[in-house]
């Protein structure tokens, strides 16, 4: 048994808690928890990015989903800790079980900062239903982790209004009409993207997405931020009082947010703030549960931005076009493999001055890997790849001007006609949603089926959404659009000019190969007519398909048309940024079917 | 002033009322109330299908939509009555006025039979909101009315098991072990075609819509249907009571749902059961509110009505081929109207011995008229028939076999290239839904987008939904499936395989012409493969478009593909039906392009 795992019952016992709860969050909900809140790998062993781990003095049990079935069933082996398959048929969900092994009067623990206000509402409310208790104020890990990573705490710097747009001071006022609409007198945002955004500024504390740890406090004439003081240079502090933002201790926001006086009027999202912050408002105090306003309003790109990230996708096409031109040249004849071929496209990216770092962990996977969605190349798993078959890569960069987030599947050797109806197929849905033109009001719900058709005809399908929301050198991945046959959330976001989305199809067959191809695309206006506005996409991403990949044959001439005009496009932007010989092979690569 | 109005509030101020409501609606929700039930007609002189009439002691409002604007002013001149547009800038909604005319201690009175269950819980809190008080049980238009047509008594019919496909009795079992599934005791069901479809009973009560007057209370062992006894001949009575089906007099519900006992749990549908029922049924009985289990048994046609369903459209097809041969061939040559053009298509479905009546009431809309989506020509506006433009025909008839609904626009004479291109763009989106092929668990609103593609493309799109269920031998409008960009309800019904769908895109023009081109879908299964279910569509509808109207140069070669699949079939079903003159005629009209 972990030693870990026993140092925490002991603390449990002391504190008189029956079970213990370990989810894998911040405080933040950030999509990558830093080292410092990695509780539950702490506890458990287990590494993957998902999982939520319920100590009982004699039993522990860490649900995750089926990604890490396979590392976690290894991982957790001797640790004491029993794998609960996640969705596996006969598989009580965490709610179910604890529902059934809670007795009354006994009481249930975590430490309230990492787990959403929905979450433990729930928890609140099975507590309440078994006559149980309920302590989500111990940070039972935090007292037996002697050597626990501190906090990140990496500079602060602020992003020049060349990028972000629009100032600080103009965004503050647009957020606080915002609040007017809401009869809000306080708003308090703790998503980590939102308070970048918000403050144009950007940081270094969560993997791949360049933000820093904060809370916020927004009144009509105040705006606090509480965050860790000494990241922010004096000059920069400076600034942000200028505007009318003042800082305070990142520690003191649970202490601040308890004592809001009863008068005032709270907007915040319950979905995205944790349950220690709702806990820790007075219940005199009026809460107005509604999305941020800075979710909306940071999806729509101003002018500048959308500007900016067409010059962020033309560098980052110009990294992924002589990737290409090298992996498509060199494959077979130099050692590659996963790990050293996405250190060659890092290189490339490094070469445009206003590259910063990935956007997110790249994923290069080489023939049957590609087939594994989340795959990230261990150096363990890190294939050798030679000249055949498929090579999926999916990566992205976060430059001053924008974030990229693009998917190539290369042909490395001769391919077997259904690999290349595969490959045409999904290369069809890819253009089809690219050239769709919409009325407002629609959600990526009423254009899903666009990128699906051409697999769905042949029997196939792919297992995730369409489409994802794009951050401005914030998170990879943004709210509130998506593009999805069934929306996670009840409620969807219509597409509106200015977001920028994904749109990338896929095909997975396992032990086989993967295919994925996506490119950003920006919804603009198309034209106002007596019927309505009609809305369209603007192809972001500038780099070929893999026309070594695709069966003419199997493209209608619609298809073939925006197949060649897309790589017309490509040719004509990249092609001046290339060495001759690489220019050339341009030409080739994106010569019109 | 009407004094059916001063009648009226001489009626208001003995019950002390100082509002009465007046909804255009029968206690079942029906889509066309009968006249027993236009109440909100004999107080207004408004005789359009929808509006809400409101009366206070010194001011009237009706309250309609856009279609009726024009009919509304003129039938409202001079009757003391103000016309409310609903959804104009500034009209207030008419919940909106009641909340600032209602004063406190004041009472509003409605009839609450012709009430929704959530419209009145509305009511409900906006009155108690105010202080304010709620009668909903007079019938006051009754009491004023001293010519009141009598409520509709046509006969009650058995529909027999060749045509139901499924016994009464099985049904009955059905949808016992749905309620069991529910855990309820006890389903009311007030419904027409539901009831009509559970018992495999049919009748002539309502406008276009074979169904009677009946309310039902099904239990595990008991089943009371309550009814206008007098329409049941004796031997229908027999075959009733050998299934266990027992009759109670029509207007015995309501005190029947008084004495429901309180150990009961009561299944019904809020949105489909009126007020009076809800408020009818003891406060201590437990009500589970959820869609009526028949509505989705009732949805998805079993085999032998699938295939009776094809017989309909085959006699269908013929009479509508035949109407076009002679109308392609007679217009300008015969004094024609649209309603004696009407009369002729009537005429050639009556032909066939299984034809009952029509299932709504025919637009025969020429030129102009054809832009008004629910034009019906009265004897005012029939317009004359001749040899140039647009004529559009939306159609359907009832058949022991099944309900037909089909919208053919035709050319009468040269059209222009904007026209032909018009029509095209409609036929493209037509053909395109019927092609869908889509995964199992799609909803309406993932396919709607491929109906309006083409017109979308070009700055167009047409103001009312693609498609709409319908039903068999029942009502032609039928839920819980819709084709839309958004749907009207939250939670949307998924395409199940024997759902019949409408497939309507269409165009218009205010002032020039309308374009509409409808064929009936059934959902059918396409194939299952390792990535799950798929579905397809099956065009039952048979008849041509007039390829007089398409631009061939504006259809890609897949579509072009589909139109002449499609007219293969239909002239291979047609065609040996026809005098050889008109099949002559057909292998023309249905010639590959």
């Amino acid at each position: 048994m972990r030693k870990q795992l026993q140092a925490l019952r002991a603390r449990m016992a002391e504190h008189k808690l029956q079970a213990y709860l370990i989810p894998t969050a911040d405080p933040h909900g950030s999509e990558y928890a830093g080292a410092h809140f990695a509780c539950r790998e702490y506890v458990s062993g287990f590494t993957g990015s998902a999982g939520t781990l319920l100590v009982f003095p004699n039993w522990a049990g860490l649900w995750t989903d089926g990604r890490y079935f396979l590392q976690a069933e290894e991982q957790l082996q001797d640790s004491g800790i029993r794998l609960m398959k996640s969705g596996e048929p006969g598989v009580p969900t965490l709610e179910a079980f604890l529902k059934k092994s809670l007795q009354a009067e006994q009481t249930l623990g975590f430490d309230g900062r990492c787990v959403d206000a929905r979450t433990g509402r729930r928890y609140h409310k099975l507590v309440k239903d078994l006559g149980a208790r309920l302590n989500g104020q111990l940070d039972l890990v935090g007292e037996i982790w002697p050597d626990r990573p501190p906090r990140s705490a990496q500079p602060v710097w602020a992003l020049a209004e060349e990028y972000a747009g629009v100032s600080r001071r103009d965004k503050l006022h647009q957020i606080r009409e915002d609040m007017l609409g809401q009869k809000a007198d306080l708003f308090l945002l703790t998503a980590l993207e939102d308070i970048a955004w918000l403050l144009n500024l950007r940081g270094g504390d969560i993997s791949s997405t360049p933000v820093f740890l904060a809370y916020l406090a927004l009144g009509q004439e105040s705006c606090t931020l509480f965050a860790q003081t000494a990241c922010f240079p004096l000059e920069l502090l400076d600034q942000l009082e200028a505007d009318g933002v003042y800082l305070r201790p990142y520690e003191a926001f649970y202490d601040y947010a308890n004592r809001i006086s009863p008068e005032q009027r709270v907007l915040l999202d319950s979905r995205r703030v944790n349950t220690k912050l709702l806990t820790s408002i007075p219940s005199a105090v009026q809460v107005v549960d509604r999305p941020n306003p800075t979710l909306a309003r940071k999806a729509e790109k101003n002018p500048v931005e959308q500007e900016n990230a067409r010059k962020a996708h033309l560098a980052d096409g110009i990294a992924l076009t002589r990737f290409m031109y090298w992996l498509k040249t060199q494959a077979g004849n130099l050692p590659l493999t996963e790990r050293s071929a996405a250190a060659r496209l890092e290189e490339l990216r490094q070469a445009d001055p206003l590259y910063l770092q990935p956007s997110f962990a790249p994923i290069l996977a080489y023939g049957p890997h590609g087939a594994i969605v989340h795959y990230e190349a261990t150096q363990e798993s890190d294939a050798a790849i030679t000249n055949e078959g498929f090579l999926l890569a999916d990566t992205g960069g976060h430059y001053l001007t924008g974030t990229t987030d693009c998917t190539r599947t290369y042909a490395l050797g001769s391919l077997t006609p259904a690999q290349k109806a595969h490959y045409t197929a999904v290369l069809r849905g890819n253009l089809n949603l690219a050239a769709a033109r919409f009325k407002s009001g629609c959600t990526g719900r009423n254009l899903d089926y666009l990128a699906r058709a051409p697999l769905w005809a042949m029997g196939l399908d792919y297992n995730h959404g369409t489409g994802h929301g794009v951050g401005q050198l914030l998170s990879v991945h943004e709210g509130p659009q998506t593009i999805r046959s069934r929306p996670l959330e009840a409620k969807e976001a219509p597409l509106v000019p200015g977001m920028i989305t994904s749109d990338e199809p896929g095909l997975y067959l396992d032990g086989q190969y993967g295919i994925r191809l996506e490119n950003l695309l920006l919804c603009v206006e198309a034209e106002v007519t007596d019927f309505g506005r009609f809305l369209a996409f603007e192809t972001l991403t500038l780099t070929p398909f893999d026309l070594d990949a695709v069966d003419p044959a199997l493209l209608t001439q619609e298809e073939r048309d925006r197949l060649n005009a897309y790589h017309a496009r490509v040719y004509t932007a990249i092609a001046p940024h290339l060495p001759p010989e690489e220019a050339q092979w341009l030409q080739t690569a994106t010569a019109p079917l």
